[in-house]
């Protein structure tokens, strides 16, 4: 049997899925500073029209134009994989495939957006796109994308991984892009933090600010904004990776998949591998279908469904989602991608009816997880990974107990081949675990008060 | 037309090809310190006899073993790309194809030969190898190998690399390599180094003295060497490359190759790609095989074909190749893989027999090469590779003056992703060319004077 299948580039799946036309109940709307619905006008200043339109859609299945495929075949479709020497170590009954999205040229899944974004932007007479990133990977994405269709590219870095990270802004660099530290001289926000904390490291929500500033106050019109995560047409352009994973399963002859897993910081990778299951368990399939975190920032096993801004400095709109409260500073765990308050509303919804189910698991334990990875399967994987294989290992042990062969598929978002220094400071016992004390995060909650709340659901209608 | 042509897993060559079957002339052995041919017995203290056994092999054809091919199955066979985005940039004629070795767990071609060396060490009883590493490309390969198979691994690595260049190093401690800057007080030969020199940078050439010593002293008789370059062996187990390569070009319906190019530093990637097609043209193939390497460390372009040692403190046989003398010490260009004074035997009689062409290429220009590259077809390549993509950049412009729909193939050999930092002292104008002048040379050359003469050979005889 084979070790892979990886399928030819005429398979490639030619539409993307859009879970908001399967969901039991409708997503409820983004709201503006004033808690009235924010129409798809007020976004123009920031998105172009044609991915605004993404944003808002209730088609089930939208068209990949062929030019975004042309680029995508540089890696996709992925390989799909079977991790029997993983299955032999834990001496499990499970069979475990993962689809491998480190083979992208950035190392994650995080071109499969940029470069569909990039895309959009360009056909809408775009020519510069700003953006913000954390530890780097979405930041170096855009910047993969931008540097293929020839656009301009301007990267807000949170400054503390500018410093101590700079291998992300190299690659970002080697593909032509700006990238600067955030709080920048270059944006009023930036500006207006650095007189007041000159030595701040910076923040994601504050590199959102300035980058969103940076695309409105172009008077040319010609630059926009772009964000990795989140938002629903981020989760539409990841679908690709679940719909390819179905062709695949069905060339290891597997007819039904017990559990999938991935891990959710934003929640984009995430979906990108569960959201065609998701629609599957829908109409009836019995899956379950885990979204794993980390315990230092708990959002959907501990946060409310609550509408709360996605970023700190307030320059988005209320979101519907499980959130920790937008001013949540999460521990310095190493798994830098999922270190957000928040979650997408789509994943968000998916958690609130009952069809996907969250799941927490601790530092130690995911980098325990990764190194047993690596000495069995071989490929280094990012410590945001970690958390699907933790997810993974637990489950495949359980199939051990139960003496059952389940069918275990889960998304291997990135590789670790940047974040080698926290696999160095595990050896070295340097890491601990974070669990988020209650009183805090009831007090973090507080912040919520004032906004308008989120409908319950547990019935599946709003 | 498809952007890439993958194998399934059952179309994998199953046999490695062994170029010594078909050279014109017979290989010339390696030589004792006494002048007299080395015998296979006198290297089984540092080989297993079943890789001895290859090492002197006139086998056209040696099957791959199936548990070899079940590990290479993790990355093999790697994709054959078409590199359309070059071609428009260049606007030539030449149609770019190239094969993507970075697509290997540790992201270069160094794991075919790496598996297969430490299963036949396996086979053979050996649990324990040692090696060495300059910037650590063969090091974490064999680490990454050696753990799959279960068995431990040691790596002497030059301290200047071991303390400038971390990261590699961090992923031989996630494979659970055991990696010690060298000169190191593990062995006899590195304890007389330090006590002369404690402040010594180190050097290949020590490091392979301590990796053998530490190899042949290990009085269980359980230990071996390995080396990741240079031998008959390791030119074998990547043949594959080639052997994959030939299948593909069939299936983008390629009926010729016009010319084939790999950047060499001991050998191993050049000449995994190419000895399948330097067969072809001993059976009349018109076929140009192009061997870049740097202008600083010229060895092919510029060195003599003689017989000298493979490491500075001369440990190893003298082996007859092309060498800058065993004491050269190149500059420090970024292109670590490249900076070796000798080159395989096989590789260097191909030359002599004018089967392959050997050229030269400046840092700067293998620079702008690498970032043309990445910033059209999106995967960041290694320091090394951007020495064949500097050939083939100049070749398609060549194709392009004469008119000519040539077809060109090489060895994308790794990706750079480990390597960003030379990058980004390119952008900041940090670089320079190091032309070797030709009294360093000259001068550097009388080591070999009191070594027996390689013969000469322009016939095709010797």
């Amino acid at each position: 049997m084979s070790t892979k299948i990886i399928l030819s580039e005429d398979e490639i799946p030619r539409q993307w899925y859009n879970l908001a036309a399967d969901l039991p109940s409708p997503l409820q709307p983004p709201l503006g500073p004033d808690g009235k619905p924010i129409t798809p006008d007020m976004l123009a200043p920031v998105f172009p029209m044609n991915i605004i339109e993404q944003e808002v859609s209730q088609k089930r299945w939208i068209d990949i134009p062929e030019e975004i495929l042309s680029i995508l075949y540089l890696w996709r479709p992925s390989p799909l994989y079977r991790a029997k020497r993983l299955e032999k170590a834990l001496n499990t009954p499970a069979r475990i495939y993962y689809k491998n999205e480190g083979v992208s040229p950035a190392g994650s899944h995080k071109p499969n957006t940029a470069v569909a974004q990039a895309w959009y932007n360009k056909q809408f007479g775009i020519e510069r796109i700003t953006t913000e990133t954390g530890a780097g990977q979405w930041g170096s994405a855009l910047a993969f994308a931008c540097s293929l269709l020839g656009l301009e590219c301007k990267v807000f870095m949170v400054r503390i991984s500018f410093d101590q990270k700079p291998f992300r802004k190299m690659m970002m660099h080697t593909w032509g892009a700006n990238c600067v530290a955030s709080p920048s001289n270059e944006t009023k926000a930036g500006r207006e933090i650095l007189e007041k904390m000159p030595d701040t490291p910076g923040s994601l929500g504050i590199a959102i600010s300035e980058a969103v500033e940076a695309a409105v106050t172009d008077t040319s019109g010609k630059t926009r904004y772009s964000l990795g995560s989140v938002l629903n047409h981020v989760m539409l352009h990841q679908t690709i990776i679940g719909l390819e994973a179905k062709k695949q399963l069905e060339k290891f002859n597997e007819k039904k998949v017990d559990i999938v897993i991935g891990c959710a910081g934003g929640g984009s990778n995430f979906a990108g591998l569960s959201f065609p299951f998701v629609n599957d368990k829908i109409n009836g399939a019995e899956t379950t279908i885990i979204a794993t975190e980390p315990t230092s920032c708990p959002t959907l096993t501990r946060g409310p469904f609550a509408y709360d801004l996605g970023d700190t400095a307030g320059n988005t709109p209320l979101l519907p989602m499980y959130t920790l409260g937008h001013n949540f500073i999460p521990a310095p765990i190493h798994a830098g991608g999922l270190r957000y308050h928040g979650m997408s509303p789509l994943v968000s919804q998916a958690v609130v009816e009952g069809l996907v189910t969250p799941k927490a698991y601790d530092q130690l334990e995911c980098y325990e997880a990764a190194v047993m990875w690596a000495r069995t399967e071989g490929f280094i994987p990012a410590p945001e990974t970690s958390h699907a294989i933790a997810s993974v290992v637990e489950q495949a042990k359980q199939a051990k107990e139960e003496g059952k062969e389940k069918v275990i598929l889960f998304n291997w978002s990135g590789h670790g081949l940047m974040d080698l220094m926290g696999y160095e400071k595990y050896f070295d016992g340097q890491l601990t675990n974070y669990a988020l004390p209650d009183d805090e995060l009831q007090n973090n909650l507080k912040i919520l008060e004032n906004f308008p709340k989120a409908p319950e659901n547990k019935t599946g209608k709003w």
